[in-house]
Parts: C-alpha cells; sequence; structure tokens
C-alpha cells in the first residue's frame, strides 16, 4: 500500500485539511504529526522525543510498540480478522473467559464493545432492563464518554452538546474532599456527609424508581478524586437498601493503572456492572465492555438482551485483549504500577511542599493528579470551573510539552500517568521537566496574587 | 499466544457461559463457531461451509480473508498501533483525504468514530452545534444504531430500551410505497404524498427548531425501502427552504453496496452530512465516520467541536479503510456490484412471480431484500409488525441456513446483500437455496390461509 503523503509537513496540512479534530476550535490547530513510538516514548515529525505521561488517553498501560500484542493482532488479521457478534470464535471466548476471572467474583457474563463510551450506553441500558426502572444517577465530576447516553451519564461541561437532557438522569455530588463545603476533621466525616447526600437525593427522586448509580471506581479525567474512606462501601449499602444497581466504570481505572486489575479492588465492594476498555487492549486494537453479575447474566437467559453494534466484540481486540493480559501478568505490570506509583507519590508530594502553585495531589498507583491553585491557602483554582479565556492551562501545557512532556489538562488540573513500564530513572527524570514548570506557573501566580504567597 | 480452548465445542461452550449475545435471550443462544472463512464463504465448528449472503451485518463488501487489507493492518500494526485523535499520522490523514474525494463534491471534512451508531451520534451533535436548534428528524423504519442518540433516532424497536425519549427527537414516515395508504396511481404521487406529510410535520413542529433530518439513503435493515422518484431531491429542497440540515446515514448504503460510493449518487442530491462505516474497512478492523460539508467544516474553524472518543481515527482501521478502497478501485467492485446486481434482480424477480408468499421484492446493487406476506392481494405480512410469537422468520432462518445460506431477517422480510465478488455462478447457486426455501414458506401460508392463494 503506497501512501501519497511523505513529509511530516505534508501528513500535518493534509490533516488540518481533512480530519475533524475532537474537543478543538479546528482552526487554531497545528496537528502534531506522532512519526514514530517506543516503550513510554513517542516522536514527532521533526524527530523530537517526548515522554508519553499520560498514556496518550490512559490507554497505552503497556507502552508502544509491544511484540507481543503486535503478533496477536496479525495473527489474527489472518486467521479471521472479522466475524459478527452472533458468531463464537476462539478468541472472543477467550477473551470473554478471561475478564470474568479477573473481576470481582460475583461477575458472570460480559458485553464486549469498542470503546467506553458505548460500555457505559450498553451498561445503562442493561441497568434498565434489569431493574425495570429509569432513573439513573451519576455525578457531576466524571466523564463517562461522549455519544448521548454516555454524555448525559458524564457531569461536566462535555455532556451540554447532548442537551435537552434525557428524562431520568440524575446528578448528585462527588466526594471531592479537597473541595468540600465543609472542613471535615475525619474522612471517615466526609464519607457520612456525601452519603448521607446521596440518600437523601435518592429518597426524593423516589426510591423504586433509580435503576443505577454510575460512578467512575475513582474518578480520572476530572481530576483523580479519590473516594474517602469507606465511601464506596456506603454507596453499595444504599444500592442494596433500595434495590439500585451499582455501576463501576472502570475504563480509566482498570487494568493495572492504580495497581490492581480494576479499581474496586481496593475497597472491598463488589459491584453489579463494571464498564472497560483502554487498558484491556491499550488501545492496540479498539475493544471495551460490559461486565455483569452472575444475577444480571441469569436473568437475560430468559430475557431479551437488546443491545448490539456491527463491531462487538471484534476480533482483533479480542486477540489484542488476551495478549495484552497475558503481558501484564507476565512482566508483573500491577505490582509494577504500585511500586512505581510509591515513588511518582513521594514525588508529588515534594512538588506540593515544595510549589505554591499545587494545592493538592492526588495519586494511586501510577494514576495521578496536580491541583492547581493561585492560593495554597483560599485554594482558589488557578482558572475558574469550566472557564479559562486566557487559556492558562493551555500556555502551561505547552510548557511541558516543549520541554519533551506530554500529558493532558483538565480544568485547573495536570494528570501525571503513564505507562506502568516506566522505569524508575525515567520517572524521576521527567518528573524534573514537571518541577521546573512548576517553577514557571509559581511565577505566573506570583506575578498576578504576588501578596498572596507565603 | 496459546488459547486454552481448542474444540469448537469448547469454543461455544465458553462463548455461551461467558459472553453476553445481542440481540437474543441468552437461554436460547447456541453459539455457532465460525472457524474459518473465505471469500464469499465460511465454515461452522464441524467444517460445514455456508454462502455468507448478507455479508455478515452487510459490512464485509469484499469478502473474507482480503489479503490486500490483512497485510495493511500487519504493516500499520508493526508501525504504530494506536496515537490519540489529537495527532495527525500518515495513514489517518491519507484516509480522511480519500473519503473527501470520494464523497459529493460539496464535503469537506471528515470525524473518524468507529462504528456506525457513534458517527450518527457525532452526526446529531455537529448538526445542533451547526445550527444552534434541537430537534431532529428521523424515519420510522429505521435503523440507526443502538446507543442513546443512534437509538433515539431509529424508528424501529431497538429503539424502545433508550425511552423515555431525549426530548426533540421527531420521527416522521417513510416513503414505503408498497405499503402506503393510498394506492397512488404514478411513484410521482407517492413522493408529493410523503414530502407534503413531512413538510406539514416540520410546520407544526416550529420550521425553525429543527436541525437535521436524518434518513437512511435508501432504507436497510428494516426492508430495502428505495425511495420513490424526486423524494431525497424533495426533502433537499424542504431542508434548504427551512434551514434544516440534510444528514445521510449510509452506514449500508456506503462503500459500493448499491453499486455507486454512495447511495446518494443515484439520486443527485448532496447531504450537508454523510455518516458512514462498514464498507469502508469492511471491519476488517473498525472505523466509520462523519462527513460534512464543506459550509459545516468552515464553522468548526472558529467554534469549537465537542466531539471525541478515545478511538476515534484508530490507525489499524485507517490503514483498513485505505487498503480497503485501493481494493475497490482496482477490481472494480462498483461495476461489479451493479452487474451482479442486474443478475440479482432477475433472479428477485422470479421468485416473486414464482411464490405466493413473496409480496414484493426490491434491490439496487447488491442491496435486496425479498417482502414475505400471507396473501399477494391484501398484502398481509407474513408476521404481524414487532410481534412473531410463533418464531415463524426464525424457522425460515433456520430452513436456509442449515441448507448453507446465511442472512439475516427483519420483520417479515429477508436481505440478500452478498460480498460484492461474489460470482454469477455462485449467486445462482445461493439463490436456488432461497427457492426452495420459499417453496416451503409456500406451503407454511398455504396451511394456514390455503384458500387466498391464488
Ligand atoms: C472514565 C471514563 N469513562 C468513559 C470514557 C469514554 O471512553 P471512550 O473515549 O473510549 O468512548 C472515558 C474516556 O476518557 C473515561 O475516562
Ligand atoms: C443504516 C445503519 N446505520 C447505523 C448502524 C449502526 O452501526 P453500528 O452497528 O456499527 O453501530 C447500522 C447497523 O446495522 C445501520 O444499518
Amino acid at each position: 500500500m503506497e501512501l501519497e503523503l511523505k513529509t511530516a509537513k505534508e501528513i500535518s496540512e493534509t490533516s488540518k485539511k481533512y480530519n475533524l479534530h475532537s474537543w478543538s476550535v479546528q482552526g487554531d490547530l497545528n496537528p502534531k504529526v506522532m512519526s514514530k513510538a517506543e516503550g513510554i516514548y513517542f516522536w514527532d515529525g521533526e524527530g523530537k522525543r517526548y515522554y508519553d505521561m499520560s498514556s496518550q488517553l490512559v490507554n497505552l498501560n503497556i507502552g508502544y510498540g509491544n511484540q507481543k500484542v503486535i503478533k496477536a493482532i496479525q495473527d489474527q488479521a489472518e486467521k479471521l480478522a472479522f466475524a459478527s457478534p452472533g458468531y463464537a470464535i476462539d478468541v472472543r471466548s477467550q477473551l470473554a473467559k478471561r475478564v470474568v476471572e479477573l473481576a470481582p467474583d460475583n461477575m458472570g457474563k460480559v458485553f464486549f464493545t469498542l470503546g467506553g463510551a458505548d460500555a457505559n450506553e450498553n451498561a445503562i441500558k442493561i441497568a434498565k432492563m434489569m431493574t425495570g426502572r429509569q432513573k439513573i444517577f451519576s455525578r457531576y465530576r466524571s466523564y463517562h464518554g461522549a455519544t448521548y447516553g454516555a454524555a448525559n451519564l458524564t457531569g461536566e461541561p462535555r455532556r451540554y452538546t447532548c442537551e435537552p437532557g434525557i428524562p431520568g438522569f440524575i446528578k448528585f455530588f462527588d466526594p471531592y474532599v479537597y473541595r468540600a463545603p465543609i472542613d471535615f476533621e475525619r474522612e471517615e466525616d466526609a464519607t457520612k456527609y456525601y452519603l448521607d447526600q446521596l440518600r437523601e437525593q435518592i429518597i426524593y427522586e423516589g426510591r423504586e424508581s433509580v435503576a443505577a448509580i454510575v460512578l467512575e471506581t475513582i474518578t480520572g479525567s476530572n481530576g483523580i478524586i479519590i473516594p474517602p474512606k469507606g465511601y464506596l462501601q456506603g454507596v453499595r449499602e444504599i444500592c442494596d437498601a433500595f434495590g439500585i444497581l451499582m455501576v463501576c466504570d472502570e475504563v480509566m481505572t482498570g487494568w493495572g493503572r492504580t495497581g490492581e486489575w480494576f479499581g474496586i479492588n481496593h475497597y472491598n465492594v463488589k459491584p453489579d456492572i463494571i464498564t472497560f476498555a483502554k487498558g484491556v487492549s491499550c488501545g492496540y486494537a479498539p475493544i471495551g465492555g460490559v461486565l455483569v453479575s452472575k444475577d444480571i447474566a441469569k436473568h437475560f437467559d430468559d430475557h431479551f438482551l437488546s443491545c448490539g453494534l456491527t463491531y462487538s466484540a471484534h476480533p482483533l481486540g479480542c486477540a489484542a485483549g488476551i495478549a495484552t493480559i497475558e503481558y501484564y501478568k507476565e512482566e508483573n505490570l500491577l505490582e509494577q504500577s504500585k511500586e512505581k506509583g510509591k515513588l511518582l507519590g513521594e514525588i508529588l508530594e515534594n512538588l506540593k511542599s515544595e510549589h505554591p502553585c499545587v494545592g493538592d495531589v492526588r495519586y494511586i498507583g501510577l494514576f495521578s493528579a496536580i491541583e492547581l491553585v493561585k492560593d495554597k491557602t483560599t485554594k482558589e483554582p488557578l482558572v475558574e470551573y469550566g472557564k479559562d479565556p486566557e487559556k492558562v492551562m493551555k500556555k502551561i501545557l505547552g510548557m511541558l510539552v516543549e520541554r519533551g512532556f506530554t500529558t493532558y489538562t483538565h480544568e485547573n488540573v495536570i494528570i501525571v500517568a503513564p505507562p506502568l513500564i516506566i522505569t524508575e530513572e525515567e520517572l524521576k527524570e521527567a518528573m524534573t521537566i514537571m518541577d521546573d514548570v512548576l517553577f514557571e506557573v509559581d511565577k505566573m501566580i506570583g506575578a498576578t496574587v504576588g501578596q498572596m504567597i507565603g
């Protein structure tokens, strides 16, 4: 296959001319070319190397160029590139078995999708079919995808284009303790406060009309918000009390990212439904899915499952998933994630104590965030929620990228979530760049609100 | 990579145990194993061969085992299996250029998705952003996908689990002339009737609140409903009169299926948005997309495009798409589709005149349907809409499959849409099986309504 585009310039210009790019004003773009990639690094069109410190969109847990997964895709393409979802094929059955075996032991079956949004779409549909109820609870500081159903689950501004909203989609507050309205003495007090609020809201909405509570086990893009002690157990209890299904979105938190197969494993809680994507194949070939409990699986033995998509359980995705899971095991990547995560935590705590602009750092495994403020005491965010007219965060990201550190930001937060294969040296080197840039941010807030900095 | 599942029995049983299967009562299933496939054929776990007369889900236009597309996927997997949508990469730019070049000449850019549902989801969002309006018109006899937005576009029962519906999604009637409430003398009268109805409905809903009219250029799963002369031109005129965007869903009708690159090419009409998936890569690797006009593309030069998904414009899908398009050209598959379609049309007309159970046949290129009735004169459908308690259609499908002819049925319709690479001999052979089975159906209706058969 011969491509007519040869140079980086041609590739970038053609992209600007013909591709619509996600989440942007197209006129502002100068699409960066990715010309090659290996391990935790990629290179742009000019041959400059970058640390990929967000694993692309927190999906490339095994890094780039993994030969085992590449080989699995190549073999499957040759053997059978496509079979519609109704057929049983070896890799499709095998991946389902693997995924169920690695999930909490109440899980029974899996419905495979292509990515995270459609996993959440199908989770909502399944919850509604299972319970016969219509309302769905989810949280404000959340992202669940950009198709209508997933966007209506989403609490942050990326849902607005999918409004007017779907009737019955209700939002509640996340246990975002750093910005709670009350200064809790103990973590447990925060937990109690947020759970009481949730319970009250469910009662107002009608206990028996709520099908599911959908939540990111640990909130990802919206700031790595780690649930306070007892919170997820409490949500489970509320669900049990009212006959509501607990749906954990593990699209980001699954597959070793937090040091466990699923984020929920940290909390000794068993959801009724788990959605996943990203890390299961690391995006080498698209696949996602909805894990359902044995109870739910049994329900559909004699009820019609009204779900489907042409590329559900795509053979290439299944083959990639099996190989990726094998690789996680062979290389002990869950252990790696925990260990490197400890080092990352130490580095982040140092940055926090060192930099006036760092209000909070949050981390679990290799899943972490740096929250920027104008003032540590008042906690005033560096940019207002949903509003950054001077593109401050874009400038900060630009400084990181210029120094060879790529990641993404969200509101006043910088995500740090490198591939799980990163070495200690690489992690330290990359975070030195972050340190440098945070000094610049310190200057930025010093310049505007200098007197507030202690 | 070593799989533990070896025999067809293990693969099928594991699938039944761990996979949730689309659109079914799971307990009824005995998942058929697909063990190998080549050209227009696949083989089950017992080594039995089948004609794939629906190209799986009307996506496998080039058939199975195409070495050119397989090689493109293998090479891309090795070179760069993943880059997030923000980056420009050679195949991503190249496929965008190819697709825009093959589309009607008013098209400007493309937003790539993974499949058909998410293409339609993004089309709706784009139409709303572009127009600032909220209502979306689509038709009852339609299928646009199973995620919330796409399901709310969908008119047939597969939308019901995504209700209560999204505010502002309005349904109108298709120009289903065979079952029109009036016996039109001329095709043009039907066209006028349906267009007048549509115009009136738009006026009642509020001319200035309608963002888009979304329609399958030629209705697919819901019965290959071919628009009467002048209908699509008329829809275009209505859209122009009221500032509404015309969105053609070409997920099935695109990429040679009807003998043209896009179904709309038969009608000399230029939509504002075209969605596609399936045939662009034939599902060898998942990719779909939204083509937007130059006007729309320009709008987003200085407006934020609030669309995105992690696996948008996936590198493997892009590589597969480029190779697939090259293959269509090299093998002249559009011409093939037209030629073989002529033969298919003749065969179908024969079946219609021969069999009392065949009420209507509709065909264009290799896209066709056989509509079954209890009585040719009253046109009473073989099964009631949305209701087939005795599983009559399932039995008919079973007879076809048993004789080595796979396809799918929808309501009282059998779809016939083989790969475009089918030879005349193969087409004739396969349709002999259909002929045999239709004799059985004749007997079925003879047994219940024997006196009505003329
Ligand atoms: C928690 C979570 N859920 C769902 C999604 C949506 O996944 P996708 O982009 O594959 O549709 C994302 C994507 O970032 C996510 O982070
Ligand atoms: C016309 C049409 N639109 C959209 C879709 C949905 O595509 P997908 O199954 O890839 O989501 C289909 C699927 O059959 C279709 O036929």
